[in-house]
This record gives C-alpha cells, sequence and structure tokens, in this order.
C-alpha cells in the first residue's frame, strides 16, 4: 500500500485525502493543517491523524480540543509521496522539506510550473512523471482544456486552439471575493496565464487564451474553438469524446442549463460534497464549422484535479502505467458512470 | 426640422427621445405608452407629449393623473418618421400601421430582419437605409460588433471573426430575470443568432458567435477574435480604433477593471443616465498573435443603439449623408468625447 501525506487540507486536500482512501492500492497515512477549523475537526471526524503544518501552532489544535499526532515533518517523513494542498506560493517553500526527507511531492496547478520537474495530465503526460521527485498537477482549468486537447490532436491535429474562459469569482466558500453584478475581463492583457500553462502539458499545441471573471462560485464555464487540421463532423468528435471517462457529454434530454443544474444532479447521483470530476461539456453545443470545432464545458473548480492527484501518485511511485492508473482511479472513484 | 414619433418609451425609447431632442434638426412630436407608468410620468415630466399606445386604455391614463395628446395613429400620422421602441415582436404587428399613414419607421433588433427592407449600423451601411420605408436598427451587441468589423475589414481585410458574447442576465430595472450565481451557455447550440445578425450588416463576412448568460446587469462583455487577412500590429489597430468616434478605447491608466467602473466614470462625466453610447474596448486587452487579433469590449445594452437610430432618422428621411450625419448626432450628443 502507498502511503500518502497529504500537506493542507482545504477544498483540494481533503478531496484528495478521500480519494486516496477509496483506492485499493493506497492509504492516508496523515494530513497536516495550519489552523485548527472546521476543516480539521472535520478530518478527525473521518478518522485521519491530524499533523500541525506549522510547528508551533500545535497549542491552537490542543486549546480547540483537537488530537495531534505530530508536527508535518514527522508525516512527510514516514510517507512514500506526499501532496502538497496548501495556498498558492506555499508549496514552493515546502520544497526544501519534501528534499530533506527525500520525499517525492506532488504541488497544485497555482504554484509555478517551474516548482516541479513535470507538469501532469494524466489523459496527457503520465509518463513524463514516472519516478520523478516533483511534480505539478495542473490547475482545474488547464486540466479541463488538456482533457479535450488530448483527444483531439490524436484523432484530428490541432492547427490552434481558442478558449474563453467565463470563471467563478470565488468557492462557495470564498466570502471576501467578487465580482457583485460585474463581467471582468480578467486578467484585461491577453493571453491569460492559461494558454502557457497548456503549453506546459503539450507544448508543440498552438493556443490564446482570455479569461474573465463573473459573479458565480459554482464552476468555471470555457468557449472553446478548436481549429483542427483536418475537417472534422460534429457527430464524430462525439463519439470521439463518448469514450473518454473524464468526459461527461451532458444530454440535451437531461435539461441543464448550466453550472447550478450540473451541482444539483451531482448531488441527486449521490456524488461526495456533489463533486463533478469530469469535464461537463453540453453535448448539443459540440459544433464544426468546416475545421472549426466549437463547445461549451463546465469545469468544477474544486474537484477536477482530484483523480488527477490520485493518479500522479502511481506515476511518482512507479505503481502502474497511465492506463491502468487511471482505470483504477476512474473505478474507486466511479468516474464517468 | 424633422418630425419624430417614439412609439414606445421604455429602456430605448426614451433614451431616443432625449437624443432626437438634442438634435439641431430634429424635434419630439410626441411619445406613445402602453401604460401609465413612472416612464409616462417621467415622459410628461420632460414635456414630451404623451399618445396611448393601446388606445382604448387612455382612460388608465387619466385615471393616473396624466394627460393624454391622444392615441398613437394621431401621433403616426403627423410624424415625418417613427421610431418603434417597442418589446421584441410587437414592432413587427405596428408595421402596418405605420404603412397604413405612409411613415417611414425604424425598428429595433429585437425584430426579425425580415420586418424591415434593410438592416442598419451607420458606420457600416448608411447609404442602404437611404429613403427606404422600414429599416431595422441591429441590436446592441450586433452594433458593437458591427462598428469593429467595419474599420477592421477597410484596413486589414477579415478571414474570420470569432466571438464570444458574455451577456448581462437583464437589465437593472428587469428584476424577474436571471441567473443568479450561474454562468450559462445561452444558447447553448452554436452559433448564436448575433453571428447571422452581424450578416444583416456584412453579408460576407465569416463569424461564429457563442452567447453565454451571468448574473450581472450593467454591460455585455466581448471576448472578440478576428483572424485578419494580413498581419497586424496591435499598436496600429490601437490607432486605427483611436480615429473611431463610437469606439472608446479605455486606457489602463484610468483604472476600470469592469463595467461596475465603466458605468461610475460614465456618471462622473455627467452621462445622461450614465449611457455609454460607445463601445468600451480596454486598450491594453487589444492584442495580435500573426494575423489573429483578440480584445474585451463592454457594451452598454441600454443605450449603444440610440445614437444609430438617430443616424436612421436621417437615412430614411434623406437629411444628411453617413459622415455628415454622424458628425452631427456625435456633437449634439458629446459621443466620443
Amino acid at each position: 500500500m502507498i502511503q500518502v501525506a497529504v500537506n493542507g487540507y482545504g477544498t483540494i486536500g481533503k478531496r484528495v485525502a478521500d480519494a486516496v482512501r477509496a483506492q485499493p492500492d493506497m492509504e492516508v497515512l496523515g494530513v497536516a493543517k495550519t489552523r485548527p477549523n472546521f476543516e480539521a475537526q472535520s478530518a478527525l471526524d473521518r478518522g485521519y491523524s491530524l499533523y500541525a503544518a506549522i510547528e508551533d501552532r500545535a497549542d491552537q489544535f490542543a486549546d480547540a480540543g483537537m488530537e495531534i499526532a505530530g508536527p508535518v515533518t514527522d508525516l512527510v517523513e514516514a510517507a512514500d509521496v506526499v501532496v502538497d494542498a496548501t495556498p498558492s506560493g506555499i508549496g514552493a517553500e515546502n520544497k526544501a522539506m519534501y528534499d530533506e526527507y527525500d520525499t517525492p511531492a506532488l504541488y497544485q496547478g497555482g504554484e509555478d510550473a517551474d516548482v516541479a520537474d513535470v507538469s501532469f495530465n494524466a489523459r496527457s503526460n503520465f509518463e513524463d512523471a514516472v519516478d520523478a521527485d516533483h511534480v505539478r498537477v495542473v490547475s482545474c482549468n488547464t486540466t479541463g482544456l488538456s482533457r479535450v486537447i488530448a483527444p483531439l490532436q490524436e484523432a484530428y491535429g490541432i492547427e490552434k486552439v481558442r478558449a474563453t474562459l467565463v470563471r467563478r469569482g470565488g468557492d462557495p466558500g470564498q466570502t471576501s471575493r467578487g465580482p457583485i453584478n460585474d463581467i471582468l475581463p480578467n486578467p484585461v492583457t491577453i493571453p491569460s496565464h492559461h494558454g502557457p500553462d497548456v503549453n506546459t502539458i503539450f507544448p508543440d499545441v498552438d493556443i490564446d487564451t482570455l479569461g474573465m471573471k463573473v459573479p458565480a462560485t459554482l464552476m468555471h464555464v470555457h468557449s472553446l474553438n478548436v481549429t483542427l487540421e483536418s475537417a472534422a463532423d460534429a457527430a464524430d468528435v462525439r463519439d470521439l469524446f463518448a469514450d473518454e471517462d473524464r468526459l461527461f457529454l451532458v444530454p440535451e434530454s437531461l435539461d441543464i442549463d448550466g453550472a447550478g443544474k450540473l451541482k444539483e444532479y451531482a448531488h441527486d447521483v449521490g456524488r461526495p460534497r456533489g463533486d463533478l470530476w469530469e469535464n461537463c461539456i453540453w453535448e448539443e453545443s459540440i459544433s464544426t464549422e468546416g475545421r472549426d470545432l466549437y463547445l461549451f464545458q463546465a469545469i468544477h473548480q474544486e474537484s477536477d484535479v482530484v483523480p488527477e492527484n490520485v493518479d500522479a501518485i502511481r506515476a511518482v511511485t512507479g505503481a502502474a502505467d497511465a492506463a491502468e492508473s487511471i482505470e483504477t482511479t476512474n473505478d474507486a472513484m466511479d468516474i464517468g458512470r
């Protein structure tokens, strides 16, 4: 069993811990948290060993009645691999600690690409991360773009990708964020960082991305254009995508018009936390105009990278190849069902 | 003086009336309204003669203490031209009345294109509307696209236009509309109607548009890509746009990040109702990647068609040519200053 440490138990970390626990070949050795908040309590309630991410704050956990197993360094030392799910920029600060204990580390997409030896998307470049010491799982939006680009590139070749990412202003719990009642070009300069980030996975793909922010919290929505190298039929593209377990083709018959109903649906089918690990592509939006393909997809910013983290654990530990890992992850989490 | 009737005194009609009144060669003969609401009262307060758009509702106005000059048919009969600013679909129903009194009529972009002999954008095809009996001023979004397409086509030629229109859910006064906290592909099918609508102005331009709706009321924001026929330098495109009075290049120095601050700015400089008649293009967003041009622009759905209606009045009455009309309109309204 691969012994996994999760450093940072917030939006991503708590989901990764649960996903790891669901795998047949992994165990959660423990999770580390900076503050004794509701998520720390929830970690204990779920039976995870809780470590203090900042050593001299152990007293705060004791004061809150939360039992600490030790400092995060103990956890990192004992683990086979650590998933760093700390806020953007903290992962880079933690890198020296992972090196000190010689523990392979995964970082999240909020870190700069140069924190790691390789940026990772399971569908696109699993092999690049095999036995690497530092791997960065790309962000939710880059993951969502990569999952679509990979099959299109294999089937048709890609001349150019143009994407407008209409992003949620903040996650449901981020009460300090905005905008309220506005539509912000964000960044106002073009391209946004997402295009260059996709190039960490697909160095040769020509891609321009534009970012916006709007008053919504549930999911991002992408307006995507891919100019293919050869003309495609929309029905064939739908069939191509239907074969990909991490692409959910939202059927017209379900009458799901946006992110709100997608989340309702996820809750209704019993998904933990209402998570949508797959890209949600509106099937009827898939359109072709000569070599130009268009579609709308919704990306659940809180969860689509979770199965990617699980696969990256197998890559850095050499525990499985891409196809085997993806199938195991999907089976354990019920992805694509 | 051209005697102008305004049938429909809501979001567009009330603005058109004020813009007509500001012109040196026009007079507002009267405005017609279906109901004695706050806008009807405001019309009287502003000194406009008020007509009952539905004849048997004259009593309702009397009951509300509002003096009616007569039925709308009297207004239409006496006018040189009528601007129909009624809700979508009503303009088509009114067409027979305008024909009956032989009064040239302007319709708004919510009507189907076939209501009129010609669809109109002053910068793009003024001459097509000269002496026409029925002219449709295209919608806010189509107006905003046309104003950018015209100079680009002249200077560089256009291979293809791709636009994602992130639209406000409703106007500030439309309290029954949504979404709340969502991002909707709308329509989910591609293309949206905007591309074909642009083709009523530019029949030969290859354009694909995608529409979305978000929880905002102030303005639409477009993510625009134009593949030009020849490579362009971003600075040259900025210079090209700077020569267009109905394109406002939002300077980086003003620190305007979205529609909210644009509207604040419009109020601060004393614009009536905080109107933004010009396309608001973020100057720093204008970018080129080979022959691909990108930019963000905000479109004020309540007002950008207003100067176009004024110009269309001169077109159908043969009162001026395009350059003369546009300059007169801009001078009278302080557009592009």
